[in-house]
């Protein structure tokens, strides 16, 4: 939730930033007004690496666009075509001119990247007369001819909003028509009959005639570049990646050069390491004769990088000597793309290159040991999130498996699921909460809801840079790319493999690690987490204020959280414990008691097997905090609610079927959020809590008796006053002392709350007279701060999201404006009355890395998270010591 | 919801304080300590009016009791025995003494008058010894009996726990044996052999000797009276009138006077003025040879006071005197006891009476106009809830009625209902919303309940100064008392009036005004306001701060508000004119729609209807502000849930059943109260609020161009962000502007919301940059911010208002440690941005009067409450302002 961005008028100030031979407007620290690409192109510039020259409109035009209803101020157009008159005078060719003439790209480029999701428009500023001019140009009438084709392809789609297959067709029914099997056979003649043919169908589908006016097409193509910015796509990439709308992107009008312009010219994207594995090794992959887009787009399978050596030896060195230059000058692995024109080496981006959570962390540590970062930076260079990749399973190398085929290892992780073909699907699957893959020749930006849904993905065509590849490691999916022995038929729902044919729903297993695919399910082993990942969460321990506790309510997730460095459990869910098929009918028959006796005799019954729970729990933990929550749900959610299944336990139970329908009715609530739930259930019934804090006591006494020491937590959920919490905390004393007596051991212990109502933050100063600590139970805080149930959110969160009114899901990271003031508060008030109150927060968002830099900044003691979100919850908590320290703003 | 009472320890302390004899140690402000009989006694005392002797143990040693494990501590004893001592030498008599004893009362006395509530205890100090001093002294065997039978039998049901009725039964075997009609005919060996047999039964039932020592009675009773303090019906009596629990109670010991020691001996009650009317006139009853229990209890018919003057008329010009001097003493109305022995005359008690509101009114305007009391007094003089009583419905004077019998009218208003026998019966028909007439021989405390179920309540016995009629009159219900011709059999269910026989569940109605009582429902008439109300309104509206609106969906009742001084429309609910059944089923194809279109399409159909609403309510609010709120509920709401009304709803609007069914399962929501309604509702159908702004912009529009002049306000429910307000005012802006520029009108309006979340509370500064004012909703404001919803809240609030957790009610008066923090915050923070931002409420706490202070002292502008609530919110702002300026805390 953010309010509107300033209007900034950017009238008389500075918003055409030009660079190119060897000079620049801007520079890389420039990345809010000029985008990520401008501000490096910029930055390239000046560092004497070949740019081509051009310039970048500001990212301040963008809002300034939407303003000015989207269109173009009349002040941008001026400064745009005295910046294009420069750019002339470098390249000494003009824009438009028949006779040689200056064509240009132009890109999006916002201030973070984000790779496939904004358009681009290249050899602008083709039409009859400077096609002719090229040809003659360039000596090449085949390559010019080629070059409008494809820029009729695009504008139409992208500035036209054309259906880009209908050209597609096109161009396949001329192949058929002649016999080629390749693009590149076609001759010039092919390409101008086409480029008639791509216009006549512009005007039947669009209505409008294809711009010959290259400034039309100019502005036109700037303006898309704007509109791209609001797409759904744009939007979804945005909220999977956290970049506020008002950011807006900037445009690169550059001047073009050609990787197509004949075997003696190539193109290429690269990583100045191995993003995968974080090695330090040149990598990436170029095509000759092509253009860029033909790389990214995966349409032909492109060669590696070293090949480049062979064939164009002294733009591969000199190709070689920039990637360092650019490494060192940055100090961080960068992600470059580069044409050669007619042997000439031309750098069109840098960046800095995305990676897997492997490859960050090594690179962090080989980065500090050659004392190019510190270690606060090598901590800052992680994206906590990404961790969470190292935390997934991996194939077991023991296990039965029957290789399909093998692609490329595009992003790492095991992953099985029911093959599918299209996101639509892989969404059904999704919601039926069954794991899917889903299978495509190739992906595109209209994919990512598919991907998201999927397990893993897997294509048959494109590489480790494909679009497949590249989001998937963004998302930590497991991704096996390029496999081309696969054949996909879309129409029949089938993939053929070697001849063997898999339906929609059969079952693969991917290994994104190495490339490969198997047949069925194949068994997987838990993540090793390597050296790397052991400095940098020590490094990450010694710097974070933070506690990092985890939610756990078994043994074996508390072994879990403690593998990852849990310092102890936050959240204890007592009721899971209730679900056991073994006792769930004990807890049913204390539900339906009528008297108080009842209830207790089926207490009774549970009382030594929560006993053993806790103790269980407790020796995982030992040496380790354990906070205990009383029971906290509605009765209603333990009771059957199908006839058949009543009548079932009533026979069980051994009551009449009529009473135990009534009482399952009465429990019914019309909120049950705000029901009859939490310590209101110990204020009606307190035998309930008096079993569970004797089943604590006894637990720990059996524990002290043993030798062990531990100070257990009892918490006390949803308390709305202080005297709720008087009246428990005394009913929790008077049965913990008890216990003490009987067995005659002495234990220290607390009893606290859950601050996870709106009055029990207004009123911690009171509550915490009767708390020894403080948990903020923010998923409860945010439902009835913000008066949303999180069952019945997805109606309207979507547009919630889509307005902008939520910058992001309030149940995923914390609404620091609004839940976060009461947490803020609740602190303050509850530290006023006890000074040394202990403060924890254990909701989901405990796990969220901008909700902890938030926390961290509130003065929490702890934060609690699930076990395999722990090693994320250390790294953000020690950035946000870092940012805090470096006085970031939160 | 308060703290624990701060602990005083009492030692060292005085804690007894005695009375008579023309001195005290106390007077009639220490209410806080002597509770208010005693401090009465006191200063009755001290004024040289004629008291029996005696002595208050303070209120301070009632928290002393509980806190010493309810045992009186050692020193109170002995302090005790010291006053006793000093009574005895006043009084010439020895407590316990066999030839000249000293017999006491012990009667508790809280600081706020609890009538019947608590547990008294006459005759105490007799014995077998001290009974035969009794008879010599007073040389009447049959009145020492006698005395000595009533001791046991309230010593045995009050401090031993027996069942009363177990004693009565064997009295009244007794009287059949004898062959007698009337308690009077017992002679002195028939109390005699009472005696007897009443002990031999309190072994049996109780298993205890019923105690001969007069100390061990003394301790007994005392405790007993500290005990009483926490009956379930002392607690309910507290709660109905807001009494805290930590006040506690006095002990009143004070000597035996008798009543009943002849014809020369009577005991009475009476009031300085008709506690119904107001006249002022002096008016009671009293009993010859009886004790004054038998006038409250209402066991026999008493004569009016009228009377006493031809019966004792000394005694009666002596009691004109007294209570002339107590009222000029107290300056308000008295409510007194007292008794004749032997032809002399002793108070026992004076208090502010009790009064009906139209009495309260009277006697204020009367007073003021004596200027025995100024306009602040006046007006604080009048509890701002019992004008209710003014504005209930009276028979109409034309209707059709047929009277069955007559009784006296012990509480003013006309009431119908269903007849039950029982307070549980009448509990059940309120739950079926069945209203009710519960008639009964006589009330006691038990029945509070069902008295407070039932519209009136009707008994065979009893005067005007009755349980009934007392606890009638201060809830302000219809009342008819003594009705001697019905005869009421509990076995059958059923009541004989002159040989006709009415079942349970027949209907009468009452006028409590007139003591008839009649068959069927009769017609009523609206209760027409005297001029007393009038002028105590008019004086309230020159002092309140507060504006006071209404809450009204229709014409009528807004010009009922208005006739009750409402000074505009605070929330107009549109929802209410949905479920008109000429237009639900438009409603319903509008909620069924599949597409914007189709929605468009059903609320082009209910443009028109909310267009003549908001007209109409305009014309009937003509000059005063109204506030409109958009649609809030959940869509839910306004569909059919059974299988037959779905096909039936399917059939009228043509659709497929299927589909009906199927958008019906869709629109349910786990906790629809945090669901898909208010704003929300209109962010995701924008088209909802657009048609409803559009319907009343064009009323307005008709209005101004009839040369009307008016400022609607729109209100936008659920706002939880400043985004949702901002996006939701534009969608009305454009659309009110629209209509204008059609209708070529102008006229100005305002745009607000609903603070009712927390988190728009916490944000109110953001919020308030796009509202002109807000309404705080406090009925889900205290929902969220307590987590409790109200449909739910039934299965626990009783047991959290008996733990003394919530003092009250929290939906009925407002949380002000909780929710009233959010308010303050809210206002404080929505009027840093908006300094002219007008405040107001429309929750169900507009028509409270402990929340109209408080809302007085946050600074709002203005409450809105239903319309027969308005009068009570003027008054109330008139007191919170007299309050405030006095310097009262809330």
């Amino acid at each position: 939730m953010q309010t509107n961005p300033s209007k900034t008028k950017t009238k008389g100030q500075k918003v055409v930033y030009l660079f190119g031979d060897g000079k620049a407007d801007g520079n890389a620290t420039m990345k809010g007004v000029l985008g990520g690409k401008g501000a490096n192109l910029a930055e390239m510039s000046s560092l004497g690496i070949p740019v081509p020259p051009g310039f970048t409109i500001s990212t301040e035009v963008c809002s300034e666009f939407y303003e000015n209803n989207q269109k173009l101020p009349e002040s941008v157009r001026e400064h745009t075509l005295k910046a294009l008159a420069e750019v002339e005078k470098i390249m000494d060719k003009k824009f438009g001119n028949a006779v040689n003439p200056l064509l240009v790209s132009v890109r999006s480029g916002a201030r973070a990247s984000m790779p496939g999701m904004m358009d681009t428009i290249l050899n602008l500023g083709l039409n009859e007369q400077t096609v002719v001019g090229l040809e003659k140009v360039s000596r090449n009438p085949r390559f010019a001819w080629d070059s409008y084709r494809r820029f009729i392809q695009m504008y139409s789609n992208v500035v036209m909003g054309m259906n880009g297959s209908l050209l597609e067709v096109a161009l396949e029914d001329l192949k058929d028509e002649k016999g080629y099997k390749n693009d590149t056979e076609f001759t010039d003649e092919d390409l101008q009959k086409l480029v008639q043919e791509f216009k006549k169908q512009v005007l039947n589908s669009t209505g409008k005639k294809f711009p010959e006016d290259p400034f039309e097409q100019l502005w036109g193509a700037i303006s898309a570049v704007f509109l791209s910015w609001n797409t759904p796509r744009a939007k979804t990439y945005r909220q999977l990646n956290d970049i506020p709308e008002a950011w807006g992107t900037a445009v690169n009008v550059q001047s073009m050069v050609f990787g197509n312009m004949g075997d003696d010219s190539a193109t290429g994207v690269a990583f100045t390491r191995n993003p995968s594995t974080g090695e330090n090794k040149f990598y990436g992959e170029f095509l000759v004769n092509a253009q860029g887009e033909d790389v990214v787009a995966g349409i032909r399978t492109p060669q590696e990088i070293v090949n480049l050596e062979k064939v164009m030896p002294v733009s591969f060195k000199q190709l070689m000597e920039i990637q360092k230059k650019l490494e060192e000058h940055y100090k961080d692995m960068q992600d470059i793309e580069f044409t050669i024109e007619k042997g000439r080496l031309w750098m069109l981006q840098t960046r800095t290159g995305k990676r897997t959570a492997k490859a960050a962390l090594r690179i962090a540590c080989e980065m500090l040991d050659k004392k190019a970062i510190g270690v606060e930076e090598a901590l800052l260079r992680i994206p906590p999130a990404t961790l969470d990749q190292l935390l997934h399973p991996t194939l077991d190398p023991k296990a039965n498996k029957k290789l399909l085929c093998k692609g490329l290892p595009a992003s790492p992780g095991a992953a099985s699921g029911a093959i599918v073909f299209t996101s639509e699907e892989a969404e059904e699957y999704k919601k039926n909460a069954t794991k899917c893959i889903l299978v495509r020749i190739e992906t595109s930006p209209e994919d990512i809801h598919g991907m998201v849904a999927a397990e893993g993905i897997l294509t048959t065509r494109g590489g480790m840079t494909s679009h497949a590849a590249v989001v998937a490691r963004g998302m930590g999916k497991s991704c096996v790319a390029g496999c081309g022995d696969i054949d996909v038929d879309y129409n029949k729902d089938q993939m053929t493999v070697n001849g063997r044919v898999f339906k929609k729903g059969d079952v693969v297993t991917l290994d994104g690690g190495t490339g490969e695919v198997f047949e069925g399910t194949v068994q997987t082993l838990d993540a090793s987490l390597d050296e790397n990942f052991k400095r940098i969460m020590k490094l990450a321990d010694e710097r974070r204020h933070l506690g990092v506790r985890t939610n756990a309510d078994t043994p074996a997730d508390a072994k879990k959280a403690r593998e990852y460095g849990a310092e102890g459990i936050g959240l204890c869910r007592t009721e899971h414990m209730f679900f056991d098929p073994d006792r769930i009918d004990v807890v049913r028959r204390m539900i339906m008691s009528e008297s108080s006796t009842e209830r207790k005799t089926a207490l009774k019954e549970l009382l030594p097997m929560q006993r053993k729970d806790f103790y269980e729990i407790f020796k995982a933990m030992k040496g380790y905090p354990v906070t205990i929550r009383l029971l906290d749900p509605p009765l209603h959610e333990f009771v059957p609610h199908s006839e058949v299944e009543i009548q079932a336990l009533a026979d069980r139970i051994h009551m009449e079927p009529d009473k135990v329908r009534t009482r399952v009715r009465n429990l019914a609530e019309s909120n049950p959020m705000l029901g009859h739930r939490g310590c209101r259930l110990a204020i009606t019934f307190p035998e309930i809590y008096e079993m569970q804090s004797r089943a604590i006591a006894e637990a720990a006494a059996q524990l002290v008796a043993e030798g062990d020491t531990l100070v257990p937590e009892i918490m006390i959920p949803l308390v709305a006053t202080q005297k709720e919490l008087a009246v428990l905390r005394k009913l929790t004393e008077d049965t913990v002392r008890q216990v003490q007596k009987e067995k005659n051991v002495k234990f220290d212990y607390l009893v606290g709350t859950m601050i996870e109502l709106p009055r029990a933050a207004v009123t911690a100063d009171e509550i915490a007279h009767e708390a020894d600590f403080f948990s903020f139970g923010t998923n409860d805080l945010t439902q009835t701060t913000i008066g949303i149930s999180r069952d019945d959110a997805g109606r309207f969160l979507g547009a919630y999201v889509n307005h902008g009114i939520f910058e992001k899901d309030p149940f995923v990271s914390i609404d620091q404006g609004g839940v976060g003031k009461l947490v803020k508060l609740g602190v303050e008030l509850g530290r006023k009355t006890n000074q040394k109150l202990k403060v924890g927060i254990c909701g989901e968002h405990g796990g969220d890395p901008a909700s902890i830099e938030f926390f961290h900044s509130a003065g929490l003691d702890y934060v609690s998270c699930s076990p395999y979100r722990v090693p994320i919850a250390r790294l953000a908590a020690a950035q946000a010591a870092i940012k805090g320290k470096q006085g970031v703003r939160h």
